[in-house]
This record gives C-alpha cells, structure tokens and sequence, in this order.
C-alpha cells in the first residue's frame, strides 16, 4: 500500500468522494465479517458496485492493492476514513430545530462517523435556552462567539427556505468553511466556502424517471 | 427538436438521471426570468454546470439543441419533465411519521414536481386514525389494501433502522415498485423494484474530505 502524499492529490470528481464513502461502509461490513482480503471483483460482485470503477476510483489516492491478494479489508478502510476525514471528530452546529432539525439530531450515523453537533441554534423562544441530549439550543445571534469558542467546522442548514441564506451568511461570517444545506433553495457563497446541497426531490425523481420507463 | 422513441433509450446512467433533474430547475428558473433561449455554455455559466456534460447527459434522449439559437427554454424543459415522469402525479405513501417523516411530509417542493403523500402509515397508537393536512394515518396493516385502492406508486420509508426491512417487504408485497429509503441500513427487494436509498451521512462526509485537504 502506497498511498500518495495527499499535497499531490489532483482535482478529484465528487462522485469518487461519494463512492469513497460507499466503499468504506462496505469494507466496515467486511471487517464485521471477519473478512481478511478482498479483490475489486468481490467486492463489486457483494455490494452490486462497478469493479473497473473501484480500481478508478481508488487510483486517484495511490496504489492499494496487492498482486494476487486484493486489498487488505481493514488498511484498505483505515486509508479511505482518513482520506474523507473521518479520523478525527468534526464539530458541527445544525441551525434549525424544527421536524428536519430534530430527525438531522437523531440520525443515526452522524455520530458514528465523527460528526458531533455539538451546538443548535433556533431563534424559536420556546426552543432557545433548552438543551436536548446535554445539546443547548442557542439563539442565533451566539453563533459567532459559539463557532470561535467550540471550534465549530461544518454548519447544517436546517430552517425554512426564506431564512436560508441569512443563515448561510451568518455561518460565513462565523468562520465556518462547509455548509450542509436541506432548505430547498439556492445558496450564495463564497469560493472558499465549500456548500453541499441536499435536495430530497431529486431523489424522488430517479424513482419516477424509472416508474415512467416502465409505465410506456 | 426531435425526441427520440422513449422505447429506444439506452441504459442511461443514474447521474445523468440526476443531473436531468437540476438541469429542470435551472430551466425553471430561465423561465421564471423571462429567458427564451439559452446556449449550453451560457446554461453551464451561469447554474456552474458543465457545458460538455449537458449536452451528453441530453444527447442521450435526442437533439434538443437548434443551431446557433441553443435550446429553447420552455420546450426543453417541457420535454425533460416528461423524460423524469414529472408530467403526471405520482402517489406516494410515507411509513413512519417521526420527526423525518414529519418533515418529509411538510418538506416543499414534493408537492411541486407532482409527487402527492396521500396516506401515511405508523403504527404508534397516538398517531393511527389521525389526519395531518387531510392526508390520513393508518396502521401498517391496512398498506395492501390502501395500495390497490390508492394506486400508490412509491413508498418513503422513513422509520428506524430496525423497522425498515419489513416495512420494504410489505411494500413489495403491496405491488409497490419503487421505494425510497432514508433508514442507515441496507435493505432487500426485488430486482424489479426500484431502490433508492438517501444516506445523509454521505453529505457530510463530501464536506469532510474537503475540509481533511484543506487542513493538511
């Protein structure tokens, strides 16, 4: 296992990262299974993946696996965590307490993967003030002094589409660099500024793209 | 333009579904402009796509592009709604009214692209024989029978990891065909049910491998 210094990593397609990620569910589903070894084919055949776009993917990030053995399960899932960043623990506020933000607070996984939201911010005055699972509930206007003090890194945007972009503004101005939005609306930021966008109606579309293959 | 046969379309990969699905949206938004006619470059521009892209993602479903005009905007919009089955109304049942299928189920936007929760399953017994917005909740023993007389098409799964399995099994029994799935974990079905499956975790593993570059 070579992996290349990730100074030199090019531009890498955001579907690798979102494989990436795929991948290393997989190879956790392997470990559990007490599997030692696997090959891009068994792998692609066990998870319904594409073998030639494993290797591709995996390309970009060094040379994993080993002639006549495949890759070793366990080194092959350290590497992938530590490439997506899923080494450490990443402090995250979620700004929105309503139906979204409180299903977003109990997914199950976040935490598993080192993401802690540490901090909710809702201007809600029945909600401000609380705190859910040891969790406060701050008004927003403490997101600036709370981003500096907590050390806060991914903000997720949870409130109704109108207050998006004010939102988004304020986390900006906090420092923070990644924003995960669920609002249904375009948001505006800076460059430097990494914005991922979750929209559930395009997933609703896939579905009824196929439906209506079928329905012709 | 010249459509061709919907029967003749190739296996169309599912990132070009998906990408059909923004490119609807920005043509809404020209739309909304007043813009009559866009350039795949001036499209690419100004929604940050990639012009390239576009027009392979469209070539895929025919010759929508009219020399030194461009596309023009409500037609090609017109006919990509139609390609993603956004030309009708789709019904959809939602299991689980939790706090994610609460927020499902107010989420905007469903409603927009033709997509209609017209019942809901749960069966905790504070919510079963209730209505929300009109729209009923019923214990999940009632799913095969409301399939039929609904003609319910997708189903959300929106209820805890452990829960979601039968729920998918009951929808396949139910006729579903296509189902959307938000619990962490994998389920089974059919190979002629169609499964999508959101992992929210994904999203914020996108902004960590980010951040994990930009902080080496």
């Amino acid at each position: 296992m070579t992996p290349r210094p990730s100074f030199k990593i090019p531009k890498i397609p955001e579907m690798t990262i979102r494989r990436l990620s795929v991948y290393t569910r997989c190879l956790l589903q392997l470990e559990e299974d007490g599997v030692k070894t696997v090959s891009s084919e068994e792998l692609a055949e066990r998870f319904n993946l594409n073998s030639a776009q494993v290797r591709k993917d995996l390309a970009y990030f060094g040379e994993f696996g080993v002639r006549g053995i495949g890759y070793y399960v366990s080194g092959l899932k350290a590497e992938l965590q530590r490439i997506l960043g899923l080494d450490r623990e990443w402090q995250v506020a979620l700004v929105g307490f309503g139906n979204l933000g409180s299903a977003l607070f109990n997914y199950k996984g976040f935490a598993h993967q080192g993401f802690r939201i540490s901090v909710i911010f809702d201007d809600d005055p029945q909600k401000a003030g609380r705190t859910v699972d040891g969790v406060p509930i701050l008004p927003l206007r403490e997101l600036a002094q709370e981003a500096k003090g907590r050390n806060l890194q991914i903000g997720i945007v949870a409130v109704p589409p109108a207050a998006a972009q004010a939102v988004a503004d304020r986390l900006v101005a906090a420092g923070i660099k990644a924003i995960l939005n669920f609002a249904p609306t375009r948001l505006k930021v800076p460059k430097d500024v990494r914005l991922q966008n979750v929209d559930l109606s395009i997933e609703l579309e896939t579905l009824s793209f196929y439906l209506a293959q079928v329905s012709r």
